[in-house]
């Protein structure tokens, strides 16, 4: 049994990569990003009463994970990266069938002649994503505040305290003009630590020279982790476009 | 772009029809039911962990609506059938994807030999359903209790008085030693008027001698509107096996 699906759109966010895109939506909640609808879906009246949710779920394919995946267990990072959980009692991007399920947070539905766009933020999708469905967020159903989240519940959100050094903040402060924002998103994409989770446990340990570098919109920020006996903590050393 | 998934997993469920399926999952918190899960994917380490959460996202097929679908608005019955909206602000059954996306209750992950299934309570899914993937679900991002819903928020939940007919009665108590909580299922499913939006807006206001048929399991449930000026109600006049 098997079913052929199109895109109805693509996404345009500030994540080139896989590497530095949130583990789950709404982390980043500066994150912006935009999902074109390809015709004949790029007309107002498929998106007609869209403005009146504030939230949306995007139905999408993992395109960087295509490659035939039938394991049946995987490393979830919440847990370190050293415990495995079946593939279907994790959000992993490598599943039996590469679909992802988002939800953002919709900021405006845009026309510009014959092209069709949501505005979206709190994006987890790298760019160029492409979307299969988009449903209205309905909180009555969708919203379960009490559910049980098994391990996800145990594992604390540790975000690092980030410092940029002068020179990244110049380097930031010069680019702004073009790219509002981009100092607060990048704090906050690194402050959640997007390292392997394997890195991270021995990182937290001693500190690392190693650097990392993320890419943001055009821009290739480079950072590192700094550990002293007093706590570990992320720099920003440089801001650079590629 | 075109994208081609496998089910993994099949739905079997007390709805053979769309006729009485609730219109978003947890509505009708008796309907139980179970995803039997295919192979290589019937084993427990698919589905290891996933025992710690309460909640599931199933996506699914709507596989009663594959015929091609390129209608950029849809009549939702919350807004009694007749408002249009377009096809991405609605949960529409006839989307250009016919992809479904359901929240449910996990009750239990069984195993008997071979066979690997979940058993699930609060669905509205159709029997033999699709499945195409499994995720838990996470409530720190999937939970927003004040996400506005839009025109959802402001059509009201009218949930109908149900009384059963002597005759109904009796037949249900004769059933249900095999069908365990089938009079409360008939009952909760009733009660959200599964009528056409068009149909119920017009007995609404008068009453209708016409008889619906219901089917939950291998039961015919035959119902009718009640209409007098002190109010409206639904009268389960028969149970019976098909």
């Amino acid at each position: 049994m098997s079913f052929t699906f199109k895109a109805i759109g693509v996404i345009h966010s500030c994540y080139p990569d896989k590497f530095g895109v949130p583990r789950q939506p709404g982390l980043v909640s500066h994150a912006e990003g935009r999902l074109e609808l390809f015709a004949p879906y790029n007309r107002p009246e498929a998106v007609r009463g869209l403005e009146a949710f504030s939230h949306l779920w995007i139905s999408f394919v993992f395109h960087q994970c295509m490659e035939g995946n039938e394991r049946l267990m995987v490393r979830p990072p919440r847990l370190g990266g050293n415990r495995k959980v079946g593939v279907f009692a994790s959000r992993s991007t490598h599943r039996p069938n590469p679909l992802g399920l988002s939800v953002v947070r919709l900021e405006a539905v845009e026309q510009q002649g014959s092209a069709m766009s949501l505005r979206l933020s709190g994006l987890d999708l790298v760019d160029q994503t492409p979307v299969l469905d988009i449903k209205p967020y309905l909180s009555y159903s969708d919203s379960i505040p009490d559910a049980r989240s098994g391990y996800v519940d145990q594992a604390m959100f540790q975000l690092l305290p980030v410092v940029f050094t002068d020179q990244a903040q110049q380097q930031c402060a010069a680019i702004e003009p073009q790219q509002p924002g981009l100092r607060q998103l990048i704090h906050d994409v690194v402050a959640q630590d997007p390292r392997p989770a394997y890195l991270a446990r021995s990182d937290h340990r001693g500190g690392s020279e190693r650097q990392f570098v993320l890419r943001l919109y055009h821009y290739e920020i480079r950072w590192q982790i700094q550990a002293e006996p007093s706590g570990v903590w992320a720099e920003v050393l440089a801001v650079q476009p590629e």
